[in-house]
């Protein structure tokens, strides 16, 4: 279980890259049924008579499909307990069905808690593009434990 | 159509209350095997090890179902067409099974767009509390067109 990544196994500047096939129109309105039943996510015929000219996708599904994609490769194998909060999410244009989204999610900084020695904060960045043009961006910060905190979690 | 909810029709001051019942150990498990998951959302035996002491909700599904409950009752019933983003969200306490949350949303200021005459900008700050506890804070600005908008789109 130690053999997690905690605080002290991230650097500034840590990099993945990720990568989401399109989306069916299935998806984007089984999505938009559960969580954000707007027309313009969730039939294709009103869709179309609105601004976006067709279907696309929930900006929360973006979200946590970027999300998602992040947290089982990188946070499910370290020591991650959490976040305060997301400090800004941008949804740039609209996410058509069939568009491969490309994402990166950088490691800005990180900083060691103030209040409590068995923990650090790290700052992310993920991106997302489609064809290379800016479709999603979330900046926030994950809490985890420091290696001590992980050992002392572990006793 | 047209009867649906324009810019014009929102002032500052709107209010919108809501309540979500406590969660289910499983609805929390299920989302978060879907888009979230971390051992603390995922696993009853694995978060009671974790300094949460037991399963909570991911912060993206408090988020979800905050936003859907005024989607349903307040976006659905305008003429919204989507979202910049999220300016600012906040987690302050974990969402544990059982536990009602009761929301609000409120309309804090409102603007034209300088750019288009179809439009204008709205802007919310959503509020989660347990017990009277803060829970979930959401600051974001949300689309809408004008009443000359809407009749637009409906020529």
């Amino acid at each position: 279980m130690i053999s997690r990544k905690c605080y002290e196994d991230f650097h500034a500047g840590f990099e993945f890259d990720f990568r989401i096939a399109g989306l069916t129109a299935n998806e984007i309105m089984e999505f938009a049924a559960s969580y954000d039943p707007q027309r313009f996510h969730l039939d294709e015929n009103e869709a179309s008579e609105t601004h976006f000219g067709g279907l696309v996708a929930s900006g929360f599904q973006t979200q946590l499909l970027c999300f998602g994609a992040f947290c089982r490769e990188v946070l499910l194998d370290s020591w991650a307990i959490g976040a305060p909060g997301i400090d800004s999410l941008k949804w740039l244009r609209p996410w058509y069905p069939g568009e491969p989204l490309d994402g990166n999610v950088t490691l800005i900084s990180r900083r060691l808690s103030s209040k409590r020695n068995d923990r650090g904060y790290l700052s992310f960045q993920l991106r997302g593009n489609v064809d290379g043009a800016p479709l999603v961006a979330m900046d926030w910060v994950v809490m985890i434990l420091t290696r001590n905190g992980a050992a002392k979690q572990l006793e």
